[in-house]
């Protein structure tokens, strides 16, 4: 379950944090307008590649516009890119970060994301946000939320693939994920919005899940569905400034009393609760220092290299399933039997078992078995 | 999303606790000893159901026989059964009981179970324990664990389905409860082992989910799986007796802290926290009216027949996806390709998502698309 050598030597690269601020990639704007322009006609898998490899970021975003485009040949072309760009991949940490609208999460991306790039880093800064499943607003969307994050040579910005169902966006984003790591970004931070099914999907494609909640009277758990705690690595209470220091501070106690009675993870980290705040600069360097104690310890352990192999096998599952899954539901003759036997199984004319056996028939049948 | 009135008043009437014990149904060992000799060859369907309706614990016993068969025409008559039973189900309380081994579940459920028996109520129990995640011995493997309760006429015990997958033992299970629901048990005990994916299913088959821990040191949550708090309607602590009184009070305050930091059930309902004991009688009681104002409250507010609903849709849509799965995975070409694209996958060969399309093209081929 090791790691091939080369790829283990260089995952520890990853993980010395340098003061000094290191090279950025050639960022000429005036460069790169014009670049821009030479390469409006679609570039081949190769050249893409390449212009990845050279840590371009306009050639980087444009490949990501491949990747979540449907159209079939993009796909293709997609497919090849990050095919091509595998080998480069993996020697980077990868933080999910969620918590619901107003916990500040921009805020603390912002923030923390700059201590982060001045630490040595360079940063992509990534979403998974099934826009049906938004209550307005989308993540990362006003990419001028964020103008200091922006405006660093060594940040990269990719506000969430426009709609689409949560298997089609988070594929896009563990592929953008790849992309982003060929192309030289060695930390990546994937932002959710904490009130749908997207975290265990961003779950299923990070190393570290730091949840960001508010210090509040009691509602603290308002918005935040059943199961998200669970997966977290670290919960950070925000805002915890000014007024607000006292009470954050309590909601610390009370968080870290609490975890005591969630059961342990399977990576042998014990789950950590502080306080921080993106005004005043709290805890921002206690969070890196505890993200890279993490890497470290699991590294030491091998959770995480087996972590990252299961989340790759867990990613072909998934995507064999949700096909398999997707060629059914789609079937015309399926559509009009599931309606029949939805209703007769709600209204207790059939059972659920029959009821199933029924549907699967009429598809297996027209497949001639 | 209201049940049919019929059913709604119906499921009013097991709500009741009398004092007085029912009629048991005729029990005459020696009579059950002459008809299973008449019965040795097998009935048809509609012989089953009679015997069903009419409560006969033989008939009950070899038609759960017949669910539980993979032969073909077993299982064509099994469904037969379920589906005549169906009419006659539903009017019931389940209740799901986990907990893991060293716990007391065994003497938790012999005593609980005597009492409900007390208090009127036609009891089963079944268990969902798919052998292959067992650490040895077998849940209600061993009638004779539970004397008391076996010979108590107004209670039906049936063993864990010998091996087999989860997905098969479950719906095994499920089927088993509309059968005996059918033949005058109103109420259902569905214990699982607390340590694998068997929860789950529990918790999809049930109304009211009982978490069975003991007090310790710290190690409360030791073998306890990821999620299965959360599932929990209520915490009871067991072996709150003799000595052991002190220490359980004391893990039934930090539960209750811890629990205030879970966020709320769909229901509406709070879990609660409770000690109790099976050599004291202690909170048994207690327990069997909690289950009773969880049942009203959620009659009351409609989730108790919204969760039903979604129980039925839930499982058909279940068999539906496994059986797409089974059929998958089972195809030979399908098995050889894994098998390589999963190396590959592992070695950074190829990206999950490639991976996966490549498999699906090798299935959909031999289907002709």
């Amino acid at each position: 379950m090791d790691l091939p050598k080369d790829k283990k030597s260089k995952k520890k690269s990853v993980l010395s944090v340098s003061s000094g601020v290191q090279q950025p990639p050639s960022v000429n704007r005036e460069a790169f307008e014009l670049t821009r322009k030479k390469k409006k006609k679609q570039l081949t898998a190769e050249e893409y590649v390449n212009g990845i490899l050279n840590h371009d970021p306009v050639i980087l975003s444009q490949a990501i516009t491949i990747i979540e485009s449907s159209r079939p040949d993009h796909q293709k072309t997609g497919q090849e890119i990050v095919e091509k760009c595998l080998p480069y991949c993996g020697d980077s940490v990868r933080l999910g970060i969620t918590g619901i609208p107003g916990v500040g999460k921009s805020t603390f991306i912002e923030e923390f994301g700059f201590y982060v790039t001045s630490a040595g880093r360079k940063l992509a800064v990534l979403a998974i946000d099934p826009s049906s499943e938004r209550s307005g607003g989308s993540i990362l969307g006003d990419k001028t939320r964020m103008e200091k994050l922006s405006s660093d040579p060594n940040v990269f910005i990719r506000p969430s693939p426009s709609a689409g169902s949560l298997g089609g966006v988070a594929r896009k984003t563990r592929e953008t994920i790849f992309l982003c790591e060929a192309a030289g970004f060695d930390t990546l931070f994937i932002e959710t919005v904490g009130v749908g099914q997207s975290e265990t999907a961003v779950h299923s494609m990070v190393d570290f899940f730091l949840l960001l909640m508010l210090a509040g009277s009691g509602d603290e758990l308002q918005g935040i569905k059943r199961g998200i705690i669970e997966m977290a690595d670290a919960i950070a209470i925000t805002k915890a400034d000014g007024d607000n220091i006292k009470k954050s501070e309590r909601a610390k106690i009370d968080f870290r009393n609490a975890l005591h009675f969630y059961p342990p993870t399977e990576s042998g980290w014990m789950p950590r609760v502080l306080t921080c705040s993106a005004v005043t600069h709290t805890s921002l360097k206690e969070i890196w220092e505890m993200v890279q104690e993490y890497i470290e310890m699991t590294l030491a352990n091998s959770w995480f290299q087996t972590n990252r192999k299961r989340q790759s096998t867990y990613w072909m599952y998934k995507t064999i399933e949700e096909n398999l899954k997707d060629h059914f539901y789609q079937n015309p003759s399926v559509k009009k039997k599931l309606i029949k036997m939805e209703d007769d199984v709600l209204l207790d004319k059939t059972s659920s078992f029959k009821a199933a056996y029924q549907v699967l028939e009429e598809y297996f049948k027209k497949k001639g078995k």
